[in-house]
């Protein structure tokens, strides 16, 4: 098989642990998957610059491999007061229930991206990667001009081929399985609902990148499927959430080894963008509700003390549990041996697939 | 790898061409499928005992290699005139456009299941599969007496443990991705969109039989991604749909080479039960029709005389167009070179996989 991506990213294996943002991706996590020989990532998307400086500064006294940065593409996000009273309104008994108020305002509803990406610039990570839109041409040339590799995600084969056209290094083809934030930029999302096998190959086909597969992978039989389908590696998240080093919260890491196949749904609930993680009382209350949402991120704000509170007082039904199709088969154990276990299971299925 | 499924079934390769019900399974694609060496299945769900026992009797003239008869499981289904005044109502501009009168009556919604079963158990196929529900076990036991070997669809772990039950010898895992009708009968649909990658492996994890991957499967390397899976074999739909013996409308097999990643929708419009096919006008009048739908099967006999009309008139917009998320990678060729250039690709990638 191509080892284009190992070769890429200067790692021993294609297998490249999932920026997942809001706490998951500590430091320790990261350098552990590095030193391990994969790729750790840094979910950055909800980070200040200050704080990704400080995650990257971590990161690299633990570790001199290669690793990742994860941002967020921000696009049109049109605040309305209005909106923002009706889902409080919503939210009301929740709040009710964790002792807390609404914040009164909120000024800033994500951190400067152009703030995030100068950081970025400047601590030069082996790799950027970054969700819910694509960078400009000059933005990924700056990039790769101070020394990174960049890849962008797509979730439909439009997208994969809007991201090539911008000069990125490889594809993340984001599966419908997958846990967490959709990345899709380009496509409604009800049509950009492929799953993870019939999404690969054909964005494989439709690109002349490497493409790295996510959503639904859990083990070596998920990494070698990919390898089959074309892809040059591997992204892995939900498989990482549970081990010691994950950053997750208790409950939501105890709430994964055996979740049910059917246990996870898409909501955009949370930040206003659909995501996928598993069914709890926080996203049935939001199943049926008619009103429009503030736009992402601006939803995303105005749930955070929720989140906080839900999970200082460990009342994982109003957190925000994300979650792949398959995460009943996330494994709690160290990151390393997890690293190790999933390159020992695919190799046995094909031998140089990782 | 391991065989078990084409010692199971005495075939050599453990591909089995999905039965598609509505006329693509020809007897000629069945035993051209067959005589390769995989194995065809005819798609009888809605075959009246008659059509059904012709089709059998034509598929083993042109082969006496194994094959199989795919039934549609009854459920419960309660005749509503309202629903259908309004359906009709509402398609009245369809058939006004293609010139024809809705029926004034429909005795029969479906062929007798009973009577269905009794055709298939003199004529004895090797497998005998299920949709949309579960035989109980005294109807799977007289089936394996008779010599069938009875394989149930499940599109999750509880389905997959609930056919388990009931004593059948295989498991068709039937992911998201799939083209055609969804064989969902525990779970509430929204439950269990569960993407082939994800879904694999987990059921094989739960039960103790093999499994049949389908969705989203259209050449060598979903095969092999599917062993790696874990799955004792496949089961294909979409990527027969368009060979020369497929029986599939000129029009549907034309739309499917090249179609988008995002041509296709889940649709309950045609039949009462959600089926992904490309999204056309007919499809798209419903996505915003609030009045409930007839029950499956009923709708689907109320629909029937329009897909006909569509079908004589060359109007791909009134037919149901069933195609998995992979469509446009059909290849249109004889159905026995299909199979060879699958067999081909896929031991390219592993060589005992199939």
């Amino acid at each position: 098989m191509n080892h284009a991506l190992a070769k890429l990213l200067n790692i021993r294996h294609p297998l490249i642990q999932a920026p997942m943002a809001g706490g998951p991706t500590t430091p320790a996590m990261v350098a552990a998957v590095s030193n391990a020989g994969a790729l750790g990532s840094i979910g950055a998307g909800y980070l200040t610059p200050e704080a990704l400086e400080r995650a990257i500064g971590e990161v690299r006294t633990a570790s001199d491999r290669p690793f990742g940065v994860n941002l967020f593409v921000p696009g049109a996000c049109k605040r309305d007061a209005a909106r923002v009273a009706a889902v409080n309104a919503h939210m009301a008994e929740f709040r009710r229930e964790l002792g807390i108020e609404a914040p009164s305002a909120i000024d800033e509803v994500a951190p400067d991206f152009e703030a995030q990406l100068e950081a970025v610039l400047v601590a030069a990570p082996a790799l950027v990667s970054t969700t819910f839109g694509a960078l400009t041409a000059a933005q990924v040339d700056r990039l790769q001009s101070a020394g990174c590799r960049v890849a962008g995600t797509a979730t439909t084969v439009a997208e994969a081929r809007h991201l090539e056209a911008t000069g990125v290094d490889a594809i993340v083809a984001q599966g419908f399985e997958a846990g967490g934030h959709r990345g899709s930029f380009l496509d409604e999302f009800d049509r950009s609902a492929v799953g993870t096998l019939a999404l690969v190959p054909q964005i494989v086909d439709a690109v002349s990148l490497p493409v790295i597969a996510s959503g639904g992978i859990m083990d070596g039989r998920g990494i070698a499927a990919a390898r089959c389908l074309g892809a040059a590696g591997v992204q892995m998240g939900t498989a990482f959430l549970a081990t010691d080093e994950s950053g997750a919260k208790p409950e939501h890491k105890a709430a994964l080894p055996g979740a049910a196949d059917t246990a996870t749904t898409l909501t955009a609930a949370f930040s206003g963008k659909p995501a996928r993680g598993l069914r709890n009382r926080f996203i049935t209350a939001f199943e049926h509700h008619a009103d429009p949402l503030p736009d992402y991120p601006e939803q995303n704000a105005w749930t955070k003390d929720i989140r906080a509170a839900a999970a200082a007082q460990h009342r994982p039904e109003f957190m925000s549990l994300w979650a792949g199709q398959a995460a009943g088969m996330a494994r709690p154990m160290p990151t390393a041996e997890l690293v190790a276990t999933l390159i020992r299971e695919a190799r046995t299925l094909i031998p140089d697939c990782i």
